[in-house]
């Protein structure tokens, strides 16, 4: 999973900054552009292809959010920044997918990266980019992946005018936008805590190969989330600090609340960690209590008959004088020693707690 | 009992922010309101069930104590905000029991979370969320949980007038409340210290499977311990300093008592995470020293009687012309030859140490 | 070790702050309170039972030095601070010998705390706690135990007038109790270097499971001593920026020596610690060299003789016809098969270093 | 590796500083000066034997990039230092190639160390120190090694006018150097995220004694690595944070982006480690799962078989006086015997899971 | 090693700050004090026995270095702070060689204390504290051992007048000092990297009980060395910070080189500690696949031999009826039964890869 991050980037060594191209996979579902105007009042909504177009309300009370969702036509996300006056590098970053977390202030718009996080069928997480272009009177998002309806709730809550959000500005539908993505945080955390918990019963009652594999893994994967989600505190805290005028106060209590979730993303995230730190040395310790349990059942079994068979071997032997072999009851009296032997290492065996 | 925390929290993802859903176990029984109004005179307590008959006394002498225990009724922890004019937001993460604890400042008011803590029959630690809102002339305290006594000593001194707290303000209203959720922390870890020295025993004297499962999961407690209690550095931290003008200059001392208890409260739980650390260790030790005794068993009963039951086979043979078995005293003789065999290598093990 | 700290603490909860409770070990000793007063000329010294022949001289060239032995009388503490005016909080953190060493403002006088260590007979560590009251023309020291023969040095000054002691104000004079104190560090830290070497040889020379147990209580000392030594650096460190009007320019050269002191303790507990670390790790691997050299034995015996029986057991069969046994020779040929086998076999492992 | 790093440090020692001597690997070849002048205009590109023929012009609009690859020749590197006035200690460091990577301010020029890495035939990484002078009309890059093409895309965008680069003054030059260096560390940090997998992969399938050599020895490039890395942060931080007046406004945003990249190259250093270190855990469990297998197949074959060799023994015993001898189904029996025995020890060994 | 270090403190505990009292070895040796007076046009050196001879130029202009070599005489160590007027505080520094690396600032001089490193023959590491006092127009260097040439080349320069020495301050001169000393870490380090380097292959190729030792040695080494040079840090980025007037503006550009060796240092050391701390494991892993290798030897041997010994066993028995003795064939019969069941069985375990 890893390297396959680390190939994305190497094809751009040498070429020169601000150059578009598109790191990440290729698809062939066309781009789709949904733009949101909306006001205190209304809202209207539109799918457009092309992005002429696009364009603005000079009137600020109206805000637009552009939503596109696709990433692999790099013309079609050139023109929309374009269109907004955007910086090269913000154009180069927004394509290269692998990017960290982080919040750029370029005076009239802010940048914002962030992980959308996503539970894969076979168990692995999926991260898709979403990178936000916050203006004075405008919203884009960025979409790698094209099945996100992690929005949704939020296109919802646009056309019914439910909550507060027709009347509010761009710094909270940017919030809004955020605390979506962090909050579906949560259900794949939640996912990666059952499977702990389902490790660590199989770790004690059934361990086997396979679950080493398995916690390796899980382990990679928390490895993984972690570089996600680590720079999501910086990332709100300059936002909460209203290091840009982009940002009115009424919203600070919002990313203030926004930032807890984070800290609690990554809390439970290093809490995952710790859990499966230890959980090779229980596998470990399992693996070795069945080892010893094996053991101790060969030594018992070999260390009593092995003396046995021995005296069977004596009296096995050929010598022409060997008195006891006459005696009447030789036979028995070997077999009764014999049983003696046994009977005698049993004792020895529990009392040493063997048994 | 990570995993459940998380799970509650994802039904939330989606919701717009300010939405109140309990996110917490359910319960049958009645929401109880505590109201205490007391001033250095005197104290009146009543038990109300709608919150309309709470209103204020506008004068500021007079101190009021709400203590609304269980969150399950959404309506009532609404009616109750309402009537303060509490932020939506305080009142989403005063239902959202899995809160990180934190204090926030709201300017009329602060908004505090802490975690109290309960030893649970068999062993485990649960946490029920406590928020106080601290304001100019009230306080009120909101429990997750429902069989809460740690506050009945402050009722109990509000009762009989002991001590100073009839004659100070909320703020010190508001220290008392927290000082007796950390001073119940000490109950815990003496609890979660003496579970340690029992398995420090168990895995010297008698190291069994389930101990290695005892450690795993007195780890995963501290590692939750060590969630609810790290951010409480921060939170009375915050409250020291007086960055709200609710904190008054006398009751910073005492917020500073508090601050060296949970610095205490930390320690101890980073001191109980080291300790646990090597246990496992230990552990494995233990085991690998038992597996080294009976190896060294097997080792001595097998190589002593591998040699001697290969002289008992030679004569066993049925050669024809074998000498040794038509001597006098070759049977006698044969098992002298075995007894030196056994001495000799009893002797070795002897100079070897491995007996 | 631990748990006793924390159970100590525990029956303070619910109290209310400023409740004066002895936490720590009972005694039936009385409690001794010496006075010595000072000044360059010269030196006063009586033992006094009770606490109303305590007064001030109101000439501030006359040093007090107040040393309370023994806690286990409440009253006699309360007098004390009664008598000097202290805040109930700091009586009742002086009473509570569970605290964390740190200084503490209370504007005409500081609040000083710190531990004091002493070896057991058993090789154990035991602390004691150390409070220190610093006035302008006082300095007060309670401490919780009866042997402490630390400041005897100090006094012995006083009365010779040797140093500078008697030059100074209490600043010095607290800054040389606190000295006698973490130069009596390195005595403690001295013994467990010694108890650490011996360790070492042990692990490697003589692997026992009791050693196991020697490294797991000597790692349990040592973050035991962590704890009481760590906040050292905070609390002097403090001193040394005279955030305090009763600290003196003169005296904060010493503190910054005692500052190095301080460092210097907190290194040596690190290197400890680091060198603990490694040390089961040693003894595993001697533990498992064992192991493998008997699991090697057993081997070469086991392999050397096991073909030989199967060879001797083919001989032992009774066909009647086996041509082999009525050959001349046979008997003789079969030993010289059976000594080559085992020739065989030797060189075989020695080839492959196992011997 | 990393003594190869010391000991060529080691030489130095004694020896004044500003002393020329070249640290790192001695070459034949002659060392190759390219000079490129160029502006918005045009570009004119040089190869130079020695340094007489290196001028300035006066007029700032040209900025000369001097590029010397390969430092065994002192004398040649000492020329270009005189020319440009560079200080003593910078042509030291120059020359000595186990800087670490920093950056220096002298006024009129800023001195730049980077690590260039390049990935090794046989699997290691190599490193080649590069060290940049930055003026205000002259870029000086020395390069240690003779065969880095990396540089390359930066003359052929010199050369042929794209992007900005010709517009843009030595700032910009420099950032598009380091901007070709750090961009090369992907490619490296790409093999080691592969030769992880492949290593991943190993463990889990198929672990040898090899095994543990690759992993420690990538470990060892890992530790290389960071060491070369971790100071990038810093050194891009500070151009960043223009405490030169060398650094234009216009490259800063550029700067931004690379301090990105470097960011993302430390996290991806430091993914590869926390994966590195639980990799040998795994082996050692598959190595134990390993062993298990084999003794649960030696403990079944021996503890069916020695019970059945005892009572083959038993029957071989030469008594006069044995009744089982002479039954007519003695020996029919006998194997019964023999056969009930094994089943049922199969049985016990199913019923325990040990099969 | 540590145990010594510590043991030498202890003996101080009690004695009044400022006493004088030499920790450290005891030496026979007379103490050798060495003055060169210099400026930038000659230099004049003397040795001198005592110190009455030792008196100032007030012109400036010269500078005076005064060399002590062993301070195992506390009068003439004492003579010498008399006649410079140094703190007792200092005095009692210089004599305790159990000092950590530290600057302080007396106003008219600084107390600069550093660690001089020195292998030993039989591998381990030797430090030697040298403290320098730094005046307006002196230097004072103490030095603890008498075997020191690390200053040779700088007494070399001084006389010949090479480099810029003669015509700097003193401060420089303390740098040059300073330099000498942490330019010979890199002798002691590069040893250590060898050692580490000799350990990689031994705990590879040939792991033995001897290599724990060594690579427990080593880190203890390493743990020591790492108490020595962290301080480091701190001590020169304070001189190149100017926080004193007695360094000069043009010698902060070598105390900023200094400064970058002394990372390089740290930064050396942690690489070790980082290959060390993986290294036992890597022993336990060679050691375990030895085990392996052996047991399944011996697995092989064993679970060979064991039935076809039973077979041989069977046929050995003495029950009168037993038909397959009678048979013609039977004995080859017997054979070939047995060569049948080895050969499946060399199958079983090819196929499964144990072989």
């Amino acid at each position: 999973m890893m390297a396959k991050n680390i190939k994305k980037r190497s094809i751009k060594s040498g070429l020169p900054p601000g150059t578009l191209v598109h790191i990440g996979e290729k698809s062939d579902r066309e781009i789709k552009i949904t733009v949101m105007d909306y006001h205190a009042g209304g809202c209207e909504e539109k799918e457009i292809k092309a992005l002429k177009e696009c364009f603005y309300y000079s009137d600020t009370s109206i805000v637009s959010w552009i939503d596109v969702e696709g990433l692999h036509e790099i013309e079609i996300v050139q023109q929309v920044g374009d269109c907004q006056g955007l910086h090269p590098l913000v154009l180069e970053d927004i394509l290269n997918t692998d990017q960290r977390p982080k919040v750029e202030d370029y005076g009239d718009y802010l940048y914002i990266v962030l992980k959308m996080l996503r539970n894969e069928e076979g168990g692995g997480i999926v991260t898709e980019q979403v990178s936000l272009i916050l203006g004075s009177n405008f919203v884009i998002s960025f979409q790698e992946g094209m099945e996100g309806d992690v929005f949704n709730p939020i296109r919802e809550r646009l056309r019914s005018g439910k909550g507060r959000i027709r009347e509010m500005g761009t710094d909270y539908l940017a919030y809004a936008l955020m605390d979506a993505i962090v909050d579906n945080y949560f259900v794949v955390l939640e996912r990666v805590g059952e499977r702990i918990e389902e490790l660590e019963d199989e770790v004690v009652t059934d361990p086997r190969p396979e679950t080493v594999r398995k916690i390796h893994q899980l382990k990679r994967e928390v490895i993984f989330l972690r570089k996600a989600v680590w720079p999501l505190r910086e990332v709100i805290g300059a936002l909460e600090r209203r290091e840009s005028k982009l940002i009115s106060e009424t919203v600070v209590v919002y990313l203030r609340d926004l930032y807890d979730h984070a800290i609690q993303v990554i809390d439970t995230v290093e809490a995952s960690r710790d859990m499966l730190a230890g959980m090779l040395d229980v596998y470990l310790s399992s693996i070795s209590n069945r080892m010893n349990e094996i053991m101790k059942f060969l030594t018992i079994i070999g260390t009593i008959f092995i003396p046995l068979t021995f005296i069977a071997g004596v009296y096995g032997m050929n010598f022409q004088l060997m008195p006891e072999l006459h005696w009447q009851w030789g036979y028995f009296a070997c077999l009764f020693l014999m049983l003696t032997v046994a009977v005698f290492l049993l004792f020895y065996f529990k009392r040493k707690k063997w048994l």
